[in-house]
């Protein structure tokens, strides 16, 4: 998949991954239907697929099956795809838009979009147990850990949990990077490192290097979103523009301004490049993906 | 631990069980607060920790060592409070008393109750990885892909979804069964087959035979739960009594009466004992416990 250009790279990944998701939730045909109605609902057909395009980028430095990289891919979207399900519910920021479509509950109910919520983090891990996705399962064992770290209440549920402890309070900066660490950080620092562990083994130098990269490439994904929240449109978003503001929610923006937030990202894009340095032209769909978040317009 | 009698080993187990969930979930002082206290309020003191007994009792049929039963227990301990938090949400059940304490969404908020739920199920899935619970890791990772599929669309959450879809019809008594061999079967299921699976392995009849007992000890618990809530108070049960009833939910009892679901859970007690005839001394706890779990008055 590398000698094709990024646009068209991203766009195999993408539709790959919608072959793959659709096979591993169960179809509506099976009970129970509307369960397995909403979570195909809420993964299929939508979302830029960055965390899947992470993990495959990230395989490619360490010469990862494509079989092992889309399992792992699809766990990370599982779980994304779980947490904007729970994250648009009414008693968190009651959002009723998500990718131009009506959010989950909007489109089934409240009582249904939390069990698939909960059904869609189970199934994350019953794909990521249920397939072979490293040669020493002790690895994969490791894998699974680093990805259930990543999901819970020192990842990016606490990162929720931070954000909703926020809003209306003013924090400094680093409380904000702190919140953003876990709330989307963790999950696209998880995808480069699990799409990694699918193929041969990194040495420690190089793994962290990797590891910098994930957490640059996290929090560059948040500023970002902050800057397209503050300057986008409904119809380019798929989503409610403003509403952070409107919440009264800190972002980026908020504390930098935009062309202060837009700086940072840039600077952000810049480190991550510097630390793929120590890596050859396998690294070339990361350094892209780098260009890509920070650059994308939606 | 089989040297005691019934009641000294039960209070052992759940004495065990409180002092290692107490050192899985994060303490309250490690941030965030709120979150981890939510999660330590669901899960510590309370509950009558039949899973955590099933998974201790069927470990000891196969030689299992405790400090991988008692990870083995957590995990199912968490998912089992996780589900509970889930269920009382106003959006499902909407019930305020839990183990005669208000429910978390009372004591915290809906959306601290929803994340708290949702770290719980990570956190179960991060213990069952990061900890040794099998000789050989491939048998762990299918104990993880077990458990993952009990908590999933086609095993707990899958049977709250038949649940809700069920309030107000009218159900025949085998479509009552589906949903509970999915809503409170699974989770049983699993813990009996966890804990087998932390010892020695078993041969496939000697699997067949335990895996019966788990099935018919999982539903005379829920027949058993159904004439409580009928007969029981608050006081005694410590949630609301008549709940079911009031909610239109098809119950044991509706279909067959009190004495009718009377009957029924002793003849699935006599079929769980017969069940286990294929094993010696070693599954003594897994007899009692069916005793318990069928003739407990809450």
């Amino acid at each position: 998949m590398s000698a094709v250009d990024f646009p068209a790279w991203s766009r195999e990944v993408a539709g790959r991954m919608e072959g793959v998701l659709a096979g591993l939730v169960p179809s509506a045909r099976i009970t129970p239907s509307r369960l397995h109605d909403a979570m195909r609902y809420a993964v299929l057909d939508g979302g830029k697929r960055v965390r899947p395009m992470l993990v495959f980028a990230a395989g490619l430095v360490t010469g990862a099956r494509a079989d092992r990289l889309e399992i792992a891919a699809a766990a990370v979207e599982l779980v994304h795809a779980y947490s904007l399900v729970h994250d648009d519910l009414p008693c968190m920021d009651d959002d009723v838009l998500r990718r131009g479509k009506p959010t989950c509950h909007v489109e089934f109910d409240e009582a249904t979009a939390l069990l698939a919520g909960d059904a869609m983090q189970s199934l994350a891990f019953q794909v990521l147990s249920e397939n072979r996705l490293a040669d020493d399962p002790d690895v994969q064992l490791r894998m699974i850990q680093l990805f259930a770290l990543a999901c819970g209440s020192r990842g990016m549920a606490g990162g929720q949990a931070i954000d909703l402890d926020a809003v209306g309070k003013p924090l400094t900066l680093p409380e904000l990077e702190n919140m953003h660490i876990h709330k989307t950080g963790a999950l696209i620092r998880a995808s480069v490192l699990l799409g990694a562990l699918c193929g041969s083994p990194l040495d420690a130098e190089r793994h962290a290097h990797l590891d910098r990269y994930a957490k640059l490439v996290g929090l560059a994904f948040q500023v970002v979103d902050d800057v397209l929240d503050e300057e986008g449109d409904a119809a380019t978003l798929g989503k409610t523009a403003g509403k952070d503001r409107e919440a009264g929610k800190p972002t980026y923006t908020s504390l930098l301004g935009v062309p202060g937030a837009k700086q940072f990202a840039s600077d952000l894009l810049a480190q991550a490049h510097e630390a793929l340095s120590a890596f050859d032209a396998n690294a070339v769909r990361l350094r892209e993906l780098a260009d890509f978040i920070v650059k994308r317009d939606r």
